[in-house]
């Protein structure tokens, strides 16, 4: 799998957000990318059997289907593999519904990351082992940190780097927002950290909404960790209300 | 007051944090300042007597009974200001036990700032004119940025940018902290806007925590904003409850 120029590379849902990321990505590297985006369902077939190497990377909620729909056109010997940000379902519905190798893939960066170099990629190889040093050798040449691990412990560990950072940045948007204040005003008594805060909810808010609602709601782990966050939420507010400052103080110590 | 090299600048708290780095500060602007730290009470009517300028720069949950001890000491063509994160409280302070100038001061910014400038500079100047121009000019000549407002405002819009972020850190931090993982584990599976959080996380664990329960605990406003975040955050777990990502994105987008 060394002959890279020579690989055939279908990106479903390749024409926007890392799909479109990965398909230059692959382009740079001289690979043969076609890709398929929104409404273009009725040429998966023939791209999927055109192609060695096929790769799901549309939005969360319409993944499986779209797995489903590509999945069976895949040889033995093709690789089918996905962007998705949750593994443990997308892979299971890869390796049910078609006979090819499957890799599940999660790149730890948005399409906007100026380098990709010194950012994390989750492997999650399900079948197969001969496209496994191919995608590997992909991400880990362009100085890419590679961690490989099983499809539900990526989802628990993305219960806490994603799904629990984004509710703790959307809670604090829609509270910035209640608060009826203007941008600007904030701007002039704001502090680094909470200009850091206010660019991190404008990238949410702004980006790709359901991008984060469904990395929220479909992640299996979010709603027990989103629990843990309310009840720590809940306890500071309680010292809060006594005006227990040494309270807070021993709580972040008790390390 | 442009004689700035013969301002007699006596600074209280003036050996750590913001209260060294404000000496600092006006000792490379030529002026003339001496400071007393921790367990040396006993310098306080000397030094104020002697000064020009006295500045409260002790942490929040002592500001009130440093500014009884100093505030008696000052005359009235005096300068007696304070850097504490709150204002309402010692401004009011200030002007009981005092019948100098008083101006309240907050620098947004800690004290490991690399360079002030481009940093906001909250001024509540409370009683007299005559030191104003001086205080403005020594920040704004660095390129800080100055903004006026009411002990009152200040620290309802500090409520939104130190109280609300600092419980949204914490509770984030103290919550990793439940979950038992290593650090070395999560930054493995990291993103950009999760570094980022960690960082912050850090920063609040392991740098002041008094300070950021000070400043959560004393706030005037901050458990009626904590509150209108613990509901948001309630919201947001109800929609993750029944997996409805869209309801998550159409809340982001009504705005």
């Amino acid at each position: 799998m060394s002959r890279t120029k020579e690989i055939r590379i279908y990106i479903i849902g390749g024409t926007a957000g890392m799909g479109k990321w990965f398909a230059d990505f692959l382009g740079s590297k001289g690979c043969h990318v076609r890709v398929s985006g929104k409404g273009e369902e009725a040429s998966i077939p023939v791209l999927a059997e055109w192609a060695d190497v096929a790769v799901v990377a549309v939005p969360i909620h319409v993944t499986l289907e779209t797995i489903t729909k590509v999945g069976p056109h895949m040889r033995h010997d093709d690789l089918l593999m996905d962007l998705t940000s949750l593994k443990a379902e997308p892979v299971r519905r890869m390796v049910e519904c078609s006979h090819s190798e499957i890799i599940g893939v999660h790149p730890l960066f948005g399409p906007a990351v100026e380098s990709p170099k010194g950012e994390n990629v989750v492997l999650c190889p399900a079948r197969g082992r001969s496209w496994l040093q191919w995608v590997r050798k992909l991400f880990s040449e362009e100085g890419m940190h590679l961690v490989e691990a099983s499809p539900e412990k990526h989802d628990e560990m993305m219960a806490y780097v994603q799904a629990l950072t984004h509710l703790a940045t959307v809670a604090m948007g829609l509270s910035l927002r209640d608060s009826g204040l203007e941008q600007e005003e904030l701007l002039k008594f704001s502090t680094p950290a909470f200009r850091s805060r206010m660019d991190a909810v404008e990238k949410v808010f702004g980006e790709n909404p359901r991008l984060y609602g469904d990395i929220m709601a479909f992640n299996p782990h979010s709603a027990s960790i989103g629990k843990m966050f309310q009840r720590n939420v809940s306890r500071l507010l309680d010292f809060i209300g006594q005006k227990d400052a040494e309270g807070i103080t021993s709580r972040i110590k008790k390390s």
